[in-house]
């Protein structure tokens, strides 16, 4: 039997000149409000997830905390979360990233990914790419494999898919341009 | 068919003194890592959600966003995320909380929460209460019921409790002193 399949596009908001003129920011909250495409996201992702025998999901600090667990569950997968400097309690490792102004890090406890783990990779969004590169250089350098990178929406023409390649990547929405 | 439940408590680790000496962090991210810990803890702060017909869960950045959306999905609700002040790109509604040293906020979109929605709050650690409190001022700002309030773990001698009645409480774990 099967079903329309939810058009998560569609629940994603445009915020035009957000944070600054000339950007369209893409707001999933209205996603995440609507029960049934927060849903379908999570059993989306998780069903690129499915194949690849996933361990664990890393995600990045905050948003990527959202759909990351959830998603870690539905594979029946840990959940490890990339922070921020100087937010997790225990022993890290970091990894810097570039910013367009700027330089920023992110940290994963050192016990968190056992030596040949399969490792999915999650953001809500790849844009340039930064935070996602960032967390597989953490997953590698822990000795896990990473096995693909999922994300809810995809900022297609800003290349952050070839800067995790060879990484396999997944993403739900794509969008080829600012304004598209 | 029965059986044992996990004993989610063994699954959080203490860190004496930090942030500073005399405190016990109690940290999450080793349950966050197990994965039949992670799907338990899901699984029975969406218990204490089931009977009371909620709409959304709400959460704090950015710990609550770990378990939240998760919680929200097993209730077949959609998730709402309370963010830092500036972090939101639409219109936003803010609640100050009061810190140990100064003052802090947190903000909801102004579209998040229909008048009348059962909202179930949610994050990971109840201390002394200011958070849930914040988040239970916003949800009624906007019209929303706050129909509980679920927590992994509690510090009970803090109370937080207290500070958020006489809104129902649930903690899947408590804590009676700092070092027990």
């Amino acid at each position: 039997m099967s079903r329309s399949a939810i058009d998560l596009r569609s629940c994603i908001r445009d915020i035009p000149d957000y944070p600054r003129p000339g950007i369209v920011f893409r707001d999933i909250t209205p996603l995440l409000l609507d029960a049934a495409a927060l849903s379908e996201a999570v059993r989306r992702l998780a069903a690129y997830g499915a194949p690849r025998a996933v361990d664990f999901v890393v995600a990045a600090e905050a948003r990527g905390f959202i759909l990351g667990a959830a998603v870690a569950r539905e594979l029946g997968a840990g959940f490890v979360p990339a922070r921020k400097p100087g937010k997790l309690p225990h022993e890290t490792i970091s990894a810097e990233y570039i910013l367009e102004y700027g330089v920023d890090a992110l940290e994963v406890h050192a016990d968190a990914i056992g030596h040949g783990a399969n490792v999915l990779i999650h953001d809500d969004l790849l844009a340039t790419g930064g935070t996602a590169r960032a967390l597989c250089d953490l997953v590698e350098r822990l000795g896990g494999h990473v096995v693909g990178c999922a994300f809810l929406a995809e900022l297609a023409f800003l290349g952050g898919r070839e800067r995790i390649a060879p990484f396999d990547v997944c993403s739900l929405v794509t969008y080829d341009s600012e304004t598209a």
